[in-house]
């Protein structure tokens, strides 16, 4: 059984009262709830983790070194300026999904470009909770 | 039963034969038999429409008015300064999802921006022939 | 009597069912109507052609060569990247007119540069429907 | 009977003796003289206003809040840089349109960027004197 | 009893009917009356100055050389492009205060960049007619 | 009573023994004590957190959805690239007003653009220490 | 005997009508004419084609896959912009050469930079029909 | 003999009290003062002029129709962006000058550009009070 | 006896596993056991930290007033954003020596600019485990 | 007989033992020899010369004024910045072909821009050794 | 008796057989002798070297330090580009006037921007010949 | 026993007497003595070279292809601009490190660029005299 980190950044905590007109009305923890479902049905154990620290989100990416076989990962505003993510990513050399839940393409000019993007295996963008679903099919054919 | 448009741009028709290290070695109409058999188990109609003609690609679009419910679409090299796709898109005002197989933030500088993804749903990027599998349940969702 | 060649661009065919808040409700069968009542006037030759595919308006721009003495053309989203419709109006030597029914300067920041403007006589932008007409009286003069 | 204000800007009091192969051999007072005959048919009373100087511009401007209904206003050389010649029509909330004898777009690269066009209902540049006329016409549609 | 010059610059005389809802309702008058108050309180004379020019503004400033200990500049969309003012500031070599009413950093992109702020001891933006008050205590606090 | 968050970013604890010429020799507690007095009179309470972590602040700031009515912040360094504490602020739709103790227009280049302003109400810079105490009289008038 | 493909992009169809100071006063037959000619004496087969549109130039490239053994290029304005052309290029794996009858480094900016250029052999430009003989050369140099 | 206008722009009025580091200690009067004596062993006749006012130094560039056969100006700030003191110049068709005491190209990166120079006969920079004697010398050898 | 902090920035602490051809295959423990001994040669006593938060970096610079001379620091990819690592350096007034193990000018063109640069003593980059080797004979005669 | 010039700039002369990859593996002397056989067919004479010096370069073109009726020039890496060089060619008034081994357009960003070719007759690039043939062609043709 | 070095760039040396429409028609050496005229006059020795070599340039500049007392520059091209000539007047520390017969302003967007002019006491540009001699004037003013 | 070129570029012979501020008080010559005590000790050959000519420094890297086994390089001011130097260094594959005696990162803005760094081994700056010293310690690693 293939095991995957779902890592969430900055201000994903808040998702439900966040500018639900953006993000949508579920919380994080019903996200999270929604993946461990979808997770067992494909056969993939999920573990989460939530930071709205870099340094902390750099450390659970480590990890997988060792305790994971790829990971998904939703770096929030941390997607258009984090070097140091897009390194840990880099370091890792597991497979790394980049989530977002808006469509960041239709957005403030800022969020159009993402430093995290270059590498993981790919991106997926505009489908709210869906986005997380839809990246766990993608890792499972990636593993 | 809701109806897909799918819709492949520039030089996809040649997928399999070009460049298999980045577009994987699979055939547009292999691809195409993979979404019709997905398509039939999400029940969805699939309609398919590839060409090399910004032009003929509008004139598809535009039939989603009247007879299409979504689309999607792997706009190839049209992605980066096709504005006339975009406002075809935005003009019929239905859900359509961008589609690529590569992760275009991991090539050349000019594939890293889409004028596309500002009017459509979300966007798939760099999951081979799997990245239209996503699109479809992503798709699927949105209607 | 002068002969006037009518050039409208990709989408525009869609005008009156597409963003009727930008473009206005009416369509350009309407619009076309409303532009040979006020040629005959201005005893003007009109001839219309709307295509979406951009080496089709070359084509027709061409003809200018031989069957017209002017021309009046709503490039669309060509406006902003078809350097092959700026040398169509350049190469065939007659005085073109470009139009625009929204005023692009206050829309998306990629609206505000036309590549063809250079090589027309003017451009007349932002009064819907009756900036064709302020193209029929303009040519007019320029003829 | 609507109100019309016709603003000149920088240097359009040269017009006439002022590089004549862009602007044209004639004179402001004659263009002002055509102007006044084509809007007592169109049963518009027209103003007319020329200043060198932005603050005159600008007064002038704040006068259409209580005394014109419009105004057609040829920004000059202020087109390129002028906020505050933007903020006062954005301010006085009637329609403007604006207006330029040559075709801007094909001169030196600063002329290309209009500030003021983001707050006007539209632009007519490239017809000399016509220009003018054609400004009449379209506030005339507006009001 | 320090000595302040209270400068305007263009289209703030239109404050209370200039797009209420981003500068509020109050007129120019009411706000030079709280300020006058306020100063009042504070032992400060206050002079008032508005004008839609950029060299009756200058004009003003110089004034600080013999006449104020200090001055308060709302430099409307002078802020942006200015360099005149901004070397008149420099030039008379007293503290000044930068006030908008508006918070210039969420509207459009040119108002981001003041050229007016790097010559004044400091800005305060965002408060309507409150960032004039903030002001007199500030200046207050400097000479 | 109203319940106000004040916030210190990076490296602001060193305030005092830091390039005192820039930030004047108050230390931290010194104004902080400061803000305390003037708090009191304005019958406000005001709680304190600096921290020179990115993710602590966010976290500090997701305190104001249930425990404050709105929040001054010095986000230090951060102002220039934090679009996750931007989002922060954003996520949690209370007035926060941004300070700064030096005029950071009038420094090096990459300190004159901030990406927080956007979402605050408004900015106050240059003033050392006052800035703080406006900040409060700002932050009441907007409760 | 190798086969090769000479392409000719939008409005080269009327090179010798169009600006002769510029593409010289030879009309596209009579160059092709003596393409032919000189394709002989270097035993090469020549086949010609030339179109306005983008897709249809995609399309005759796509048939170097399996009908030809390189390809001389004139992209016309397509040069600019057209990313399409060039991954069309690249797809099909055979030596292109670029050709362009004027010197495109002394006209206009936007004509100084080619996106066919990196996935071609090499370029020839400057020298009117001679463009098209020298590119012959190369390319049998190269096959 | 010939008649020279000399034109200054915003805040050289306060030349000797202002920044004399960089600007000198002499004022307007003794620069003045001693262009004249200069003008008078050149036999040339001298008006001067300063304003700052846009408008008003074109108002007074305007007068070269007529009354001047050259111009020597220092525009101050308006250097770097007065494209209407631009337009002056050039409609007048007379030889300019452009003067500045400072040498511009040495201080704020702003200061480097000048939009007034294009359409001058030469520039003199960096020289003090000797710029406007050496100015007189170059317009003296061009009329 | 002189004091050095050995910082080492995100990521750092995979040296030896993450991208060996870059970075070596050396691990951080056994870099850190060179540095120990070859200060000691030196005469210095070093401390290491290492940290992927960019706070605790922070936090330990400022350990540099009390505690340190001076120090060494490998910002790993904060090197390219964190304007407060840079604020930190400067605050504490002691000199710091930036290193990098590869020579980041001929890596990903974001990584050719350091923010931190400025506020060290000098650069040493590209010579992997020796960089830090340098960069303590370098520390030394800056003591 | 007309007399060409050979020019090769720096670093040519190391061609075949530097980077044979992109520059072949022939010397600069076969190179030279294989021009001089070819040029003898075409009735020229042939001079070479190359350097490593800007100005020694420059010195060669200047001996076209009197010395030759043309020139073939590979300008190395002066190719992108040496505007000494550019003004060297216009000044001596005879048609020069800019000539280049390796496609530039596909290597290094910096290689894409030629400030020398808009002051050719044209240019040959990416053809090896063939490129100064296919020159002397197109030079013959110019004279 | 002061002495002065007049130096003299690339292509200089062509001055009056160079577009002598840009440059007069006058040779460098009659210009010269009418340096060495004016130069009697005001009671300085002058020394003259041109130079296409930027090292010989540089080489001329460091006898500044025992042998002149300052020195004229017409940089030609390397005024654009040659942060060496700029850094070799720095380092000598003695007044230097730049120099240029044409009216670099208004040429070529390139030439509008000089590296050495921040390091001069002043630039004189546009009066052909008399540049230089204005330039006398000025450097004599600065001994 | 290795042997190594030490290079040094334009202006570096005035070392000592040139800005002592930024560059230290010892001579070229002293700091050359230095280097040969510290090879000796490392058991290296050095050989010195110091030109103010690009080309002449060129020459001189290509002797490294025969003579040498390694190279030290201050390149001056050509370290910002001399792709010739760099093309020159990449030709002869052998390794060379950068240096600069001043930390060019806090220096002006056109001097944190170096286009010699990404061919280069490695580079050290900002250390004054000790610079070469840590080169000489580098590249004996290196060899």
């Amino acid at each position: 059984m293939k095991s995957i980190l779902v890592l969430n950044g900055p201000n994903i905590n808040l998702t439900g009262q966040r500018e639900p007109g953006i993000y949508g009305a579920q919380t994080l923890e019903s996200i999270n709830a929604a993946i461990s479902v979808k997770a067992k049905e494909l056969n993939l154990a999920v573990s989460f983790f939530q930071s709205n620290s870099e340094g902390a989100l750099i450390d659970a990416i480590h990890r997988a070194v060792s305790e994971f076989d790829g990971g998904i990962i939703n770096p929030g505003a941390y997607t258009h300026y984090s070097y140091a993510l897009r390194d840990a990513i880099a370091a890792v050399n597991k497979p790394f999904v980049e989530v977002h839940m808006s469509n960041i393409a239709s957005r403030e000019e800022f969020r159009r470009f993402s430093v995290i993007a270059p590498v993981t295996a790919g991106t997926i963008a505009g489908f709210g909770k869906v986005s997380y679903m839809l990246a766990l099919d993608a890792i499972k054919g990636l593993l």
